[in-house]
């Protein structure tokens, strides 16, 4: 209960700032069952990113201090963009597989970026120095209770719409996202957390019994390439019981197409990997199912209006 | 009245064929005023075109009709995919200036289609031949009444929504939509006809007091590229009084590139040229004037995901 009545209160704290993201009910995208979706890539910068951005900054800042973040983009951007609509610098350390595209969107954001050769682990390094050094506040991108209850609030919004779905396909990185799906839905409706196979972060530690290390890859991996899940998200998955499933990157680049060709929506890989799960069979609904499916980023990495 | 009645009863009859496309109250789109928007472009083919083409053929057809178009893209695509769902053959004639992915969007949905050298004009020449030969259904793009009113559903479904505007900004080709939105509105709202100075049919006619043929050019032209403005819209405009503006083709590029950076929406130029009429200025809201933009179309001249 605790969990909920802070997704409650963090919602009316953030009301301000972050978007109410559209839903579709019933969308029938030619895959033989209707189904609810939530365009989420439609909030500020592109992702879900800002809820937890915004409710963090509110609850632990004060007035002077700077903001750091290490970030493969989507929670970079968001950082910086809650930073600067708050009135804090921001410094955001971000991995080179962050990809030109969301480096660009960073820095629109108005935040200093520093490019770390390497993964994200290595840009992780240097905020935590960057942080020591200058006492600044820093915004984990998944494994910090603040960040939890801000990205709950999409699930509260979503209820509020009138979801009525059984099943809600989310997609995992760090597990920020579905840690606070799972800190407002408990099992009150059916959680289904999908994981690209190169990015498996939940999956290898359920079968380990443990957070572990994995290797990450492929076409997702600079949003949804955590090295190993967050503790607090996979405290929930167990508490939970909930569903873990995994999708190629050829399904997510399928379900990444088939966004454009049915609905024009062009969305980053991360954004169509909960989709994947659906299209490729990883996820089979039964009859009657109700099925919704959380779009979370639209981030590709490509300039449509490069000028060259 | 009689217009909005007929449009009430075209809403259920087409309400199993379409989407209700997402709305966004109060949007931050970083222009200074929050402004309602309507995704249209998330309509089935990309564009609110099937609500005229299904209500025409559901309200004219009979079983074992073929049936015709003329289309610079959006309308042929949501003809050929009415009829492919209603199972009646189609074929769209369209001119050049459609341009590939149109012409690849339209050949999706199972129609013939034949490319014709020339303009608008000259594919409407042939789409006539072949009605009259083939004894065949021809939807007309915007100057026939089952088409207004089925585009007037679009105003009745946001209306529904909950709307809470002012003033409605709609772009205008021949007019269809507007016609729609002016049967279903009246003067209940203010609403901006808003045109490419380089495909100004309206705006052209307002000044010669009569629907004149205009010539047509610009990066909107496959789609708002009607030569002569449409009889039912001139009339209603002319009843109600409407205000007409124009806007250049960089006003609607510059509105096309802001609506990817704000809100991750990817439209073709002659879906953000009613939002440019705001960014550009040439539609200057009062202040608490409460401003919505309606984004009617979603297929830029690009495949995002061709495999070269």
């Amino acid at each position: 209960m605790q969990w909920q009545s802070d997704i409650n209160a963090a919602s009316q704290k953030i009301k301000a700032f972050v978007r109410k993201t559209p839903v579709i009910a019933g969308c029938d995208l030619g895959i033989g069952i209707p189904i609810d979706l939530k365009l989420e890539h439609l909030q500020h910068t592109g992702s879900f990113k800002p809820r937890g951005a915004f409710f963090s900054l509110l609850t632990e800042s004060s007035n002077d201090r700077s903001v750091v973040a290490a970030s493969g983009g989507n929670h970079g951007a968001a950082v910086a963009f809650a930073a600067q609509a708050l009135g804090h610098n921001a410094t955001i350390f971000v991995p080179e597989i962050a990809g030109a595209a969301k480096l660009k969107l960073i820095r629109q954001q108005g935040a200093e970026c520093h490019l770390v050769p390497g993964a994200y682990a290595d840009a992780l390094q240097q905020a935590e120095a960057f942080e020591e050094k200058h006492s600044a506040l820093s915004i984990h991108a998944y494994d910090a209770e603040t960040t939890v209850i801000g990205q709950g609030t999409l699930a509260a919004e979503w209820d509020q719409q009138g979801l009525d779905a059984d099943t809600i396909l989310i997609a995992v990185g760090g597990g920020g996202l579905l840690a606070g799906a799972l800190a407002w839905w408990g099992q009150k409706r059916r959680i289904v957390a999908v994981e690209p196979v190169q990015c498996s972060s939940l999956n290898s530690a359920l079968k380990a019994n443990n957070p572990i290390d994995v290797a990450v890859s492929g076409i997702a991996a600079n949003a949804l390439g955590a090295k190993r899940i967050g503790q607090i998200c996979f405290e929930l998955v167990k508490d939970n019981d909930t569903h873990s499933v995994l999708v190629t990157d050829d399904a997510i680049a399928s379900a990444q197409e088939l966004l454009w060709q049915q609905l024009r929506q062009y969305v980053e890989p991360a954004g169509a990997t909960a989709l994947a799960a659906l299209t490729s069979g990883a996820y089979q609904p039964s009859i009657n199912e109700r099925v919704a499916v959380l779009i979370c980023g639209g981030n590709p990495n490509r300039d449509l209006f490069a000028s060259d």
